[in-house]
């Protein structure tokens, strides 16, 4: 626990932010919503014990206050490095991280979780769970299921609604709005008090009246649907007055109920670049502290910026073509969509179970919804892809970003498991472009595919440079790129085409390399010939390899030998990504060593 | 669209009742929610044109009023029979069905992808997508994902809620009791016009406070949550009233907003032994129309029936035992547990994502968390098993009933995907009971394992009888029940070691058994032994092909031929187990036929 003045909290908070802009500005990392935090959390500090207070940070990228405080400071300069310390709350690097958090809106279940545990122990009283939580955080369902059964069971359970209007992109939907009538609830507060004074002087009679008519202030402030649920709230407060911050947190912890304080702040506070709404300034790569330029060279086209230009391509020429993000426009690529075409691209807001299947409607009635989540959020639309879109049948096109290692962001956001989960669902198509000609013609392929289709790209560029001429995409047909001397075949798929040909060039021996193209349906007829040919195939793929694509082509029985080179079983740490494969042993130097001739 | 005068309704619903009960008491089906929903659903057919209107059933089990009015009255007695119409909303069985549903609360973001389309299409005006959802599908998450959009974007749906305060067990919740107020609001209601009388009579300075006042009485009804997200409120009305029924939905239709209509019905309704709040008339097996009882023989113990008495035997013994449904308290055997441990033992409502994550910190406080959820809703909170649970490696226990064909309700509540989607998490252990005491003590081994661990079990009793004796369990430890002179082996997982013995005892030729009871991880070993010894492995296992047990194997590269006799790649119908069983010739006498000697 932090045991300081105000004054000396103040300055604390001064260094912390110093500390985050230096080490932010090299190593790149989540900015905005971290200087934000800083006051809060130090009241977090002050107010409860993280060595006994389960302390959970909801996303936890705004964290780094909090390892800041709790023996990290030394090791600070590593952060999001590989080996260094995580961008996330991990309780493997501090027993201050009471739990792992990546993904968003998990934080109050979390809570509920660690109350239970807390009253069957006896330990009320003494230890008070503390959910710090965004409001970008509130869309999520999983907020709700966790409100509803804490407003019934009322464990004592301190939520710190951290309020900055925007998560990480502009706030989208009722609960943001209702949020922002913040200032109005001031206002009615201040009414209210004058009001009373009036109702003294009303008859007797009018008591009840008067009491009705102070619910009725209370009702129109935003606590309103906290209230409902059966969860105290207090606020709005100032999210950067420590004394104010300090206090709210001690009458919170002393209720012994579910309580929510509503913390207004300022997003990127402390650094003139990043304060206030800049959706650039929520993830940033290395940037020049003095200017606030991104220091990063400007390399090879992204896959999503392919895919941003094709999908504006497409939606210009084919009026059915629609899009959902879920609270990722600049992340996806989609954000000059949906300024261009407000009526047919939504952003609704971290939702991805909502965005899978509200595509469905759309399909049905003759749209082309394109649904672009990153593989690891996917995750949260699964049973709807399942049961809303393929037991449908319809023509919905998830556009699978960020698949294989994302890097820094490590093992909460890796994206290795959609192909697993993906291809036993029956009706589902799945393909993957291998370089930027591939990825623009298959968007156009995906556009007119008649039932769910799904194709996957890499965070970052393409490792295949077009080095082979492209076939067009014909559904079930994988490409031969090279037929070689060898017994062995490179079948590589999406982005593993491209690690299949460097691994190749590497060996300085002929080898065949298949571009698998479509994962499911296989080509069924070309791999058996190829088997003929080939005995001993080399799986490349950023995807895990159990129901992966060695997996796959294994299933068919063709009796040859394989090897795949996808991700084993393990979670994947953070770090550079080259730094990261290089540890799993999967760059192209390291892969041409295990090529057994 | 009905055009019948209140009476004719009146005898429709009369006529529909019986209609329901003759077929629900001959084919089992879900019956209270039903009989409840009858002038609900009339009411909609008088209002809105389902040949029009997108008319969306949440989970769509109390649809049969609406199916009996469309077009299948003739068929109705082949309710979910084999060959026979659903008993879901199936847009292949109707154009009166608009979506498939059987999963719950995806109505709202059904209805919010319909709103879309008809606004880009310009038919807004014309065309007005209803949702009818129940009480109980309101505490899953996805319903505020779509809500929180829709108070956003304002587009005109109706949300028809059918409150009849009870899901399938009992209501759990905060929303369920702010439902619960509305007789509440109805008093507030009364009083209100008395008040306003009071008001005239007060100075002219008092106006404002007069309509804060007014609204102070619409706050405290169950609306206040409702339209603190923008959506217009109307109710409670009596939903069991026609006229009241028809009026309010032609106001909601009318207003071109997104609406609520709170309706109050009484679950069961029409008759006497289903009325009211008996949980066991939800979803029911055949039974005697006369007197109430069921007609289905008692036959062998159902696996759910050996996991709640094993359930409650480990509780007693050891206080860190604890548990979690969400809303299957009965169905999956939990109930009695529910009641003997009310502070160990939790029913979260509909809410699989709150129920896995809020498992992990029970989990990591030092309790044994048995988390209880159907193979097909575990789809919901798959994101939660890999984030939540898996990474932080928390020994979270899965108890996945229903794995495997479910019988009656077919398509969407097959239990499938399980082996496939759990597989690749990392840290996640798998293994599957053949028989009751294997499964009794394989929950013993599940509570004391002290990482993630998941088992499966099918609906109703286990193929084998216990005919083989049983070895301790021991991670990654197959068992061989019997060598064979053959070349084959039988390779079984979970209830398909069943189905293998069965299908062995028809050949009357020596074939080697195995119980491989883990799939994750392998007893590569004993595989690896075997596949020298037997060349020809067919894999019985009630899962998908695709990434499942034989494909598990296959990836080990043993150098067998493998032929998995697991489910393709298809959705898979409703009807009798065994029946549909047949259909897809998996029956031991089928697939006897197809073993290759």
């Amino acid at each position: 626990m932090l045991k300081k003045s105000i004054t000396e909290l103040e300055k604390l908070a001064e260094d912390i932010r110093e500390q985050i802009l230096e080490t932010v500005s090299k190593n790149g990392g989540h900015l905005s919503s971290t200087l934000g935090a800083t006051e809060l959390i130090l009241g977090m500090h002050t107010v409860f014990d993280s060595l006994k207070d389960p302390f959970i940070f909801d996303v936890s990228h705004q964290s780094y206050a909090h390892k800041l405080v709790t023996d990290r400071l030394e090791e600070f300069h590593t952060l999001r490095q590989y080996g260094g310390i995580s961008g996330y709350t991990k309780p493997s690097e501090s027993p201050h991280d009471y739990y792992v958090s990546g993904h968003s809106s998990t934080s109050i279940s979390l809570a509920v979780g660690a109350a239970k545990a807390i009253r069957i122990r006896g330990e009320e009283g003494d230890r008070v769970p503390i959910a710090f939580i965004g409001d970008g955080s509130m869309s999520a369902g999983m907020v709700y299921e966790a409100l509803n059964e804490l407003g019934d069971r009322k464990y004592p359970i301190v939520i710190l609604l951290n309020d900055n209007e925007m998560s990480i992109a502009k706030p989208i939907g009722a609960i943001s709005r209702m949020l922002s009538q913040a200032m109005a609830g001031r206002f009615y507060q201040k009414l209210k008090s004058g009001t009373e004074e009036v109702l003294k002087h009303l008859p007797d009679s009018a008591t009840y009246l008067a009491k009705k008519f102070e619910e009725s202030f209370r009702l129109i402030t935003p606590g309103v649907m906290f209230e409902e649920m059966g969860i105290e709230y207090i606020g709005p407060i100032d999210g950067h007055n420590l004394e104010s911050i300090i206090e709210t947190l001690e009458l919170a912890k002393s209720m012994k109920k579910p309580v929510i304080v509503h913390a207004q702040t300022l997003k990127g506070k402390g650094y003139e670049y990043s304060e206030g709404y800049l959706e650039h300034w929520h993830g940033v790569s290395p940037f020049d502290l003095e200017t606030g330029k991104s220091l990063k060279k400007s390399s090879k086209k992204s896959a999503t910026q392919i895919f941003s230009e094709e999908m504006l391509r497409i939606a210009e020429e084919d009026s059915k073509v629609v899009g959902i993000t879920a609270a990722m426009p600049s992340g996806t690529g989609l954000s000059s969509l949906l300024e261009k075409f407000p009526n047919r691209f939504w952003d609704v807001a971290i939702a991805e179970q909502h965005a899978v299947t509200s595509s469905g409607p759309l399909a049905k009635e003759g749209f082309k919804p394109f649904v672009a989540i990153y593989s690891t959020f996917l995750q949260r639309g699964y049973d709807q892809v399942i049961h809303d879109i393929c037991l449908a049948n319809l023509p919905v096109k998830f556009a699978i970003d960020r698949a294989g290692i994302v890097g820094e962001d490590g093992e909460t956001h890796q994206g290795v498991f959609d192909l697993s989960y993906l291809r036993p669902i029956p009706n589902m198509t799945l393909f993957a472009p291998r370089d930027e000609v591939s990825f623009r013609s298959g968007i156009e392929f995906a556009k007119d595919f008649p039932t769910p289709i799904s194709f996957r790209y890499p965070r970052g560029s393409f490792l295949d440079d077009g080095e082979f001429p492209e076939t067009p995409w014909k559904l079930g047909k994988a490409q031969i790129l090279k037929e070689g001397n060898e017994k062995m075949l490179f079948v590589g798929y999406g982005n593993g085409v491209g690690r299949a040909i460097q691994t190749s060039k590497l060996l300085k021996r002929d080898i065949a390399i298949l571009d698998l193209r479509f994962l499911k349906p296989l080509d069924i007829e070309l791999l058996k010939e190829l088997s003929e040919k080939y005995t001993k195939w080399y799986i490349f793929s950023d995807s895990a390899k159990a129901g992966g694509v060695g997996s796959a082509i294994q299933e068919l029985g063709l009796g040859i030998e394989v090897t795949s080179f996808e991700y084993g079983d393990k979670f994947i740490t953070h770090g550079k990504t080259k730094d990261v494969e290089e540890s799993l042993e999967l760059l192209p130097e390291q892969l041409a060593k295990k090529i057994d001739f």
